[in-house]
């Protein structure tokens, strides 16, 4: 591997036929300069979710194949699925890990997005940190309507592809290309099953409530276990902490009496998200991530 | 490199010739499965301290190649250094990094001890987990009289090495190859410059004291600041965790009204022992160490 280290976790709208799934997932075995990391069929979201690291050039010759698979072998006309999708390949967000700058991931996302709109004369939008403007920076805000309503969205001047024809693909709709930063899923407990307390306390720790920069936080009902949650995204720990969420949500949790009884890590992270919550809490100073065994190995 | 992974920190007699300290460490550069993570030789020590890491078989051949050049060229005759030294290998321990088990790792120190002793017609004694009697486990006894004093310590029955001839040898001495479990030095800062206070302290937490069973604690004086610090070992961090030590330093800091400043964690440490910390601060719940992006890439 050369030392420019990239995740990719490109999401395609087949959970459930297994022969097209290992198809799809092959060139992420197959390519050098690529490791597949994970990959998860889901049956009822009808969609894949393949996590793979690698070099720019190895991930951008794996991820186009994959594509490849993809658009030939999905039709969405016949896709149901719980999940929001709007295409074959649904989402391709490329995502920083090592000696790799978001500017870098911006340009791969770019090319990516680029060959896939010639090779596959597919619609493609750039999303995250590779947005041409706001209101293409939520893949949310893109995704709406979905595949059965691109056909006129795609008509609209504001909704016109970054790439490719402004005429949803017949069987594999349309794809978003994006860059963003890893993504922690971290979700945080509280002792009541008082929904509302939850949803509240979301509202004051995510950004668009006054909270945290890079948080996004909804509040969530563990029915079963009869308690509630606060589930978060982390969208950049680098600057907005884990730690912080944490304590900010004991900090709300007191008006109302209530306790932090646990938490969630979803998902695979890199170390440095904890080891700058384990430097927080014992107060070291002059902490280099060069001390890290598996570091020195990886990188050094 | 085989999944089977182990550190070894071997301590050399030499810290001022860098030709000789060189050739040394040139075994651990050229060996295949073996990776030279870090070497620093000090003058006043008059002492090389190289960290490499690999599988038992490269680690076997490298560590006793760079045995052979440091027998050859260092005479313990003409050697002075602040550091204690019994021999020009000073002291040979590995550590179960991945996929080996104590056993294992005994079993390699053992190796390498009997024929190092063949080879080079060296005495050598089997410390920490790789001793052959309780009185042997700790490194500071058996080095007790240094190399001055081993021409008659060798004599004695109870101080008949485990391998080699019962005679040092004229100028390499006498080595202590042995096995143990990764090290961590984790110091914590006290807000007062009363050195009584950390002794105090250090005393309590640590094993010989009835304190924490893999934590070897002083008290130490930081003139230049101000202050003073328990200095710590964590001697096997998988089952007494870095906090638990934090936490009882500031237990033990409250009967003096003192508080804990900082900490700092010295050399190369492996990830989870910080990564068990912020589980415990967090609370995270079934958190599993594949979860951790470094740990796929290295090991997935």
């Amino acid at each position: 591997m050369s030392n420019k280290l990239l995740e990719c976790v490109p999401n395609f709208s087949e959970g459930r036929n297994k022969e097209v799934i290992e198809r799809i997932v092959d060139p992420f075995r197959k390519t050098e300069g690529v490791k597949l990391l994970d990959y998860s069929a889901d049956k009822d979201h009808n969609r894949l979710v393949v996590t793979v690291i690698g070099d720019p050039e190895g991930l951008k010759k794996s991820v186009l194949e994959a594509m490849a698979v993809a658009v030939k072998e999905i039709d969405m006309n016949n896709h149901k699925g719980e999940h929001p999708r709007m295409g074959a390949v649904d989402v391709v967000p490329f995502i920083p890990v090592r000696n790799v700058t978001m500017e870098e991931a911006v340009e791969l996302a770019k090319e990516v997005a680029r060959q896939a709109a010639e090779k596959f004369n597919l619609p493609v939008y750039l999303y995250e940190d590779a947005a041409t403007s706001p209101d293409r920076q939520n893949l949310a805000s893109i995704r709406k309507g979905q595949f059965e309503g691109f056909k006129e969205k795609i008509k609209k001047p504001e909704w016109k592809p970054d790439f490719g024809p402004a005429e949803v693909h017949p069987t594999a709709g349309v794809t978003a290309v994006g860059a963003r930063m890893p993504l922690v899923a971290f979700n945080v407990n509280l002792g009541t099953d008082n929904i509302e307390i939850a949803d509240a306390i979301a509202r004051k720790v995510r950004y668009i409530g006054g909270g945290l920069r890079y948080c996004k936080a909804i509040g969530v009902d563990l029915k079963e276990r009869g308690i509630v949650q606060i589930s978060m995204n982390m969208t950049n720990y680098t600057k907005t902490s884990l730690y912080q969420a944490y304590e900010l949500i004991k900090v709300e949790a007191r008006r109302y009496g209530v306790n932090v009884v646990g938490s969630e890590l979803i998902g695979i992270l890199p170390a440095q998200a904890l080891i700058d919550v384990a430097v927080y809490y014992l107060g070291v100073e002059n902490f280099s991530e060069e001390q890290i065994l598996e570091n020195r190995l990886l990188w050094g």
